[in-house]
């Protein structure tokens, strides 16, 4: 595969009309939009939008003329096709962790008799730092951290929850979500799915999974905008029973009343808390707009090709240099690709300098995003190529790039 | 006090020059500035930036370059003069929901031999919801609701947790947050103040009253757009030994560490949970710059004598067709006048057609706000004038007015 073919397969590609409605710097090769995916210009101006006219014109009466009051339920309803769900199935508004919270503590209490909450260790950390902060709060959970693939050997009828992200933040592996799932159904516990770096570059079908609750962040692949607001999903058997731990009046059925009694919402509109920040929050809907353009099935399609395409060409033109993490089979493999190297964080800033843009997780990767929607394999193959020449030369170990300054 | 009056006092006030940065439409009278605070054309262009330079252009490394993750640092530090308190004491990012949530498990957590939160009828429902699914949720404490005036009765050595807004959301009146702190820590509780309706408009000085904790709204008096994120406030005293129930990776010591043990950061940072929502964080940053050119006294004292006006004028043209519910006393009243009429919702809708924006709060108040930043004596005088001819003509009784097809 040389660079004109690359570029053949671009041209030919039904996403690359959808690439030209994101807005990249010029020879920028971004491949971090597993981490914050990149701007639409048609997002940038609803943005504005929402700040001059509806804030600054129309004011108070935006929840109602603008439609603040709904965007929610509206956004739920982009939502529910990328993850197999219905659009009552799905709130959104707080913060992913947030979301975690909300999701592990209603688990919990769907189950009460129970006293474990498995999850594994290559589960987002947050995840876990959440569930053990609930666990201490309630004083009647256990968090039991295992390796992933000592999942099933734990689950029994002491099992509460089961709590997994689905792709691996480190390596991309993907996690068996239908068949985990069974794994808890079976042992009459409840299955939480962390699809945060799902959502827009894997397939992802809740209600095929059988999944109980889940959550997802919505700045990756789904391109919301920085820290925009992540969404919880609760199927729909729980909603008659399920309770949310964080008591909004945006989760009450009638929030403008300013009773003082609380009567929750139906569905997972009940798990809604305080005010969302509708800034984000327009910005989401508005980035979410262009998946009315796009199959799922294409862009996780086109995500299979490209992180195929970048571990061939490593494999090939890097030598030993680096060491492929990630799994070869590209059915159990999320957006994205991680290499091992003794000095990650030096070549991770070696490539920024060159204008490759993939991020460092410690102690010794290098993580590279493949968000279908808007690269191509000219990136790919330029990305490698930069990346080779690096090694190659040893132009990467430069002091600058060792030094620790920087947060991410 | 006629038109003329107001505008001379108007033309000498050294506020006038700061409401000159807020773009309020020509010929509103904006009375809801308590709900949705107003938008200054500065914080327009800082949101342009943060979309277009920073997502846009910048990308990822615009939590360094532009520092993103510094944000919840820099409010915090904004806020801190607001509301008597130090920066290290403040963590801002989740919604006010969020924070009460938050606030009262941390409170509980301080007090685990008690078992009673005592909180008021007068208090803004979602505190309560908040409160009393904590409660639920850990099964060890009882919610008690009392009317505000035996408040200090139900104080007692059972009582773990106070938990007041400052400024009731319906008539203004100020809880004497000094007094009833120290009854609550002489009853050996924890005190928590809500300042949703209090920063920006009221003096508020957590060090002096000895609060513990306290949480607020950031869109009401300070301006930060809609659905801004809330603060949290934690006594210092209590930062040795304070947990916060949600704990995300930004409250992490080292968030980008990864590490799978939780570390949490020092002092009220821990409380921050998931990533920010940056839109609007940034938003909320640069309206806050507004205070680097305003003593707080100065708007406290501006809120007071608008408030006062608004009820001498009322009371003298409205004859006895609303009844001002409000206290009369300005030391103890928020920057908010509410006047009772039997058909408030409507009353409110005519005065919206007449481009005069109070606020409906249920079942029978009319509310008006007066933000000191940017309403004038003449905008009080104008829309005293428009409410009186409403209630003279009996023009505000028509039948589109009475149509509750609005949310809010």
């Amino acid at each position: 595969m040389d660079r004109q073919a690359c570029a053949d397969l671009d041209a030919a590609d039904p996403l690359e009309k959808v690439r030209r409605r994101f807005s990249l710097p010029d020879g920028l090769r971004y491949l971090d939009g597993n981490s914050l995916g990149a701007l639409q210009p048609a997002v940038a101006e609803r943005v504005r939008e929402a700040v001059e006219q509806q804030w600054g014109q129309d004011l108070i009466q935006s929840w109602n003329t603008a439609g603040w009051a709904t965007q929610p339920q509206r956004i739920a309803g982009q939502l529910a096709p990328l993850i197999g769900a219905d659009a009552d199935e799905i709130a959104v508004g707080d913060s992913t962790s947030v979301a975690v919270f909300k999701a592990v503590a209603a688990a919990r209490q769907l189950r009460p008799d129970r006293s474990v909450l498995i999850t594994d260790d290559t589960n987002f950390p947050t995840d876990i730092y959440v569930a053990q902060g609930l666990a201490d709060l309630t004083g009647d959970l256990e968090v039991r951290v295992v390796p992933p693939e000592q999942i099933r050997d734990h689950l029994d009828d002491t099992t509460a929850v089961l709590l997994l992200t689905h792709v691996d933040y480190r390596s991309g592996r993907l996690h068996d979500a239908h068949g985990l799932t069974a794994a808890a159904h079976d042992a009459g516990a409840i299955a939480i799915w962390d699809l945060s770096h799902s959502a827009g570059a894997v397939a992802v079908d809740l209600h095929a999974w059988d999944a109980d609750l889940a959550v997802g962040c919505t700045y990756k692949y789904l391109n919301g905008g920085p820290g925009s607001p992540g969404y919880l999903y609760v199927a729909r058997r729980w909603h008659e029973q399920v309770a949310t731990p964080i008591r909004g009046w945006f989760g009450h059925a009638r929030p403008f009343d300013f009773a003082l009694e609380y009567d929750a919402a139906t569905g997972a509109e009940r798990f809604l808390a305080g005010t969302p920040p509708v800034l984000s929050m327009t910005a989401l809907e508005a980035a979410l707009e262009v998946w009315d353009d796009v199959e799922v099935a294409t862009a996780v399609a086109k995500a299979q090709e490209l992180t195929s395409l970048f571990i061939d060409l490593v494999e090939e033109r890097c030598g030993g240099e680096v060491e492929v993490i990630s799994p070869r089979d590209a059915a159990v493999r999320g957006g994205q690709v991680s290499v091992r190297h003794p000095h990650a964080y030096a070549l991770t800033q070696a490539l920024i300098a060159e204008r490759v843009i993939p991020d460092h997780r410690p102690p010794d990767l290098v993580r590279f995003g493949f968000a279908p929607l808007y690269i191509s394999r000219v990136d790919v193959f330029d990305a490698v190529e930069i990346l080779a020449r690096l090694l190659d030369t040893g132009a990467w170990d430069r002091p600058e790039f060792h030094d620790r300054k920087l947060v991410t």
